[in-house]
Formats: structure tokens, C-alpha cells, sequence
């Protein structure tokens, strides 16, 4: 089995002040699972550069791929390009193949708040974004794409083909009406039972008051999630 | 100037594998923003024991309260509450006062499993949960509740009265249909001349196509907040 593994970085206050929901991590979940790349964490921090620092520091070197969302645009608190950079030592300034994707795209519209959207640090690769033209890069293994989620959605979609991903993980999802605490010591038998299967629980609010619970299982080996698949239904029917 | 500051640690495979969103951290941005204490980081990580031991002790060193959900359930795989003890170094077991709720809620429906719900670590002190009274509990500085959305906000409830706060941070939002490139010069010049108003801007998709704006300020100083919004609002007016 190989495992591949991610972490992101939320960068923004939105997040952090509740304004907002990130929306990034749950796409990003998906699009890493069907390439083989388990997401390991999501951390939503500030836009502070010894913060962002410090974590692409840490996480790079924790995970094989880290991505993060945000702070790559073209205002002064959008700081995320250089603090990048600087976790790898490495200079960030306006670079030519940049700049003439943006000075196509705004023809004279182009400013100079524009032109901070073709700081790139150097040794980095553009990634494209098709729908508002201003790349992210990927510098080793961190990939920094758009905070807006249709934007890091397309850019998602560009890159994740040049991942090398692992063993996709298959689930299994099964309801049942039980509450989650009549199902523990039987659950807990099954997961006993299947060393290389991940089962969880997951107990849900009913609209009409009470709880259900869903139970998951997860793993890499397709036969074994399968053998474990059979005998949560079975556990699970033996209840009902 | 008073800060106070939190982190939270959102404990469970489901946001990891993208089955869900995550809720609890927009929730607790703002029930604790209201109360002065200011969210700094939201950590979504994995059901593993080493991982949520490591991320406890970090937090707790840097923020002043750290917050947990998820994990606290009556099945094999909710290992927050030992996991939480551990990084405190202290044992974590069943204990009477938290079976004493269970006892009287479920009566004979009681099992091994609900009785998991009762593990609590020594020194803690229990959190109050309205909607289905297995209890969070508080070790230290660190919160550790229910990852149920429901049930996480009725703890909140029950718990935001006993922080100590600091300053409030004041918001301004003022939407504009400009987009985020035309705005970066004046915008920096505004935020220049407001070192004690954090001043952000938030591109957003406009349902017809293309982009507009929110510009957000935010400060604890109510006066300089508001002389930054006029500044803001006439700096729009002139771009209108």
C-alpha cells in the first residue's frame, strides 16, 4: 500500500472572524481522494506572514503535497505569494510569464494593484487559472491557488493530474436508525475484526427530534472493505 | 488594548475526507468575538491519537483558550477525551459525576458504550450539554465539546459566559460592484493612513458574471474604526 498524503492552508480573516465558511477543503478532500492523496489537515489561519510562514514550514515537511487558498490577490493585505516564498528562502517579485498573462487579460485596465497578482517567488510554476487569469504557482511540493471558490476549483482542476498519488481509500457509507450508543459494542466488535478497515461512526440530529447514526468504513484494500462492508450490514440488520 | 485569543481543533476523519463541511468554527468565531476573545486558528485533523496529542499542546502554549469538537461519542473510534488527557498528562476514566448525568438520562438503556461518554479526564470540570447530556468538559484552558453542530453550539452557549474576554473587535463591511484590481491603490492609501484598522477585501463572483467586492475593516479602537469607514465610503463615492 502507498500512502500519499496533503495538508492546506486556509489563509484569510473571512474564516477566523466568521464571516465566511471555508469552502476549499471539502472540494480539495474529494478531488486529492480520486487521485490517491489522503488530506491529513485543514488549518485556517490569518493573513500574517510569520503565521503563514511557520506553517508551510511545518506542513511541508509533514505532508507530501500541501495547497493552500487565499491572500494571492491583488490588494496589500493579500500577502500570501511572499510569505510563501520566504518559508522556502526564496525572492518573490513581479516575473515576465506572469505579467503577460495579466497585461493580455487587462490590456490597459492593467494597474499596479494588478501587477501584485504576478508575484511569483522564484523556482516556482505558474498554475493556470481559466477563469480570471491570475496564476498561482506551485513551488516544490506547495501548490497556492485563489481563495474564491470557483477560482480554486478550476485551479484544483488543472493540477491535480500532475499529482502521484497513492492507493485510493473506497468508502462505504450505511444509515441506520439506531442511536450511535446502541451500536458501540457491536461496532466495536466488527472493527475488531478488520484490522485494515477504518470504521467510523457518524450520529446525525433527525428533523423530527432524536438521532441516527451513519456508519462509515473506509480503506485502501478494496477485499477487505468489502468483508467488512458485509458484516456491518449483517451486524447492522441483526439490530433492527 | 486588551487580546485574547483561541484556537480550534476540529477532531474527525468526515471533514478530512470531505464527507462533511465543518460548522463549529464559524460558530465559535462569532459567539467568541463577541465576547472579546478572538479566533486565530481552526485545525481540522485526524481520529489519531499522537495527532490530536501534539496539536493540544501546541495550541494550548499559544493561544489563551483552545477549543475541541468532535470525537466525544460513545464508539471505538471517539478518542478525544483520552487523547486531550494525555497531553495533560493526566488519566482519564470514567467518572461518577458525569455517569451520575448519564445514569439518570438513559436508565436501563445504558450500556458500555454510552458509558464511554463518561470518561472525563482527572482535574476537569464538566460542560453542560442540554440537547442530549453527555457532557464536554474543561481541562485548563482547553474546551472539549461535542462535534455535533446542535449539541457543539448549546455547549458554546453554556460556556462563553465563563471566559475572560478582552476588547471587542468591531466590523465594517461596505460592498462595492468595483472590482478588487480598480480598488488596490486607493485601498492601500486608506489602509495606510489607519495603522490601527486591519482593512481587508473579499472578491466575490457576481451571479451574472464577473466580480465585485467587500471591503471589510475591523479594529477594537471603535473611533479609529469609524474614521476609517469614512475615509473607506468616501474613497468608494469617488470611485463611483
Amino acid at each position: 500500500m502507498k500512502t500519499v498524503t496533503a495538508g492546506i492552508l486556509v489563509i484569510g480573516d473571512e474564516v477566523l472572524s466568521g464571516r465566511t465558511q471555508d469552502a476549499n477543503t471539502q472540494v480539495l478532500a474529494k478531488a486529492l481522494g480520486a487521485v490517491g492523496v489522503q488530506l491529513r489537515e485543514s488549518r485556517a489561519i490569518a493573513d500574517d506572514a510569520p503565521t503563514i510562514i511557520a506553517a508551510v514550514r511545518e506542513m511541508r515537511d509533514r505532508f507530501d503535497y500541501v495547497f493552500t487558498s487565499g491572500g494571492i490577490g491583488p490588494t496589500h493585505d493579500d500577502i500570501t505569494a511572499e510569505a510563501v516564498g520566504a518559508a522556502f528562502d526564496a525572492h518573490t517579485g513581479i516575473r515576465d510569464d506572469a505579467r503577460a498573462l495579466l497585461d493580455a487579460h487587462y490590456g490597459d485596465r492593467i494597474n499596479e494593484g494588478r501587477l501584485r497578482m504576478a508575484r511569483i517567488p522564484d523556482g516556482a510554476s505558474l498554475i493556470d487559472n481559466p477563469i480570471s487569469i491570475a496564476p498561482g504557482f506551485r513551488i516544490e511540493n506547495v501548490f497556492v491557488m485563489a481563495g474564491v471558490p470557483k477560482i480554486f476549483a478550476a485551479m484544483l482542476d488543472g493540477v491535480v493530474g500532475t499529482l502521484e498519488g497513492g492507493d485510493t481509500v473506497g468508502e462505504v457509507s450505511i444509515p441506520s436508525p439506531r442511536a450511535e450508543g446502541e451500536l458501540s459494542a457491536p461496532l466495536a466488535e466488527v472493527d475488531a475484526r478488520h484490522p485494515a478497515v477504518s470504521i467510523g461512526s457518524y450520529p446525525r440530529m433527525r428533523p423530527e427530534g432524536g438521532f441516527a447514526v451513519t456508519v462509515v468504513a473506509r480503506s485502501a484494500d478494496r477485499e477487505a472493505l468489502a468483508a467488512a462492508e458485509a458484516d456491518l450490514r449483517q451486524m447492522l440488520a441483526g439490530l433492527a
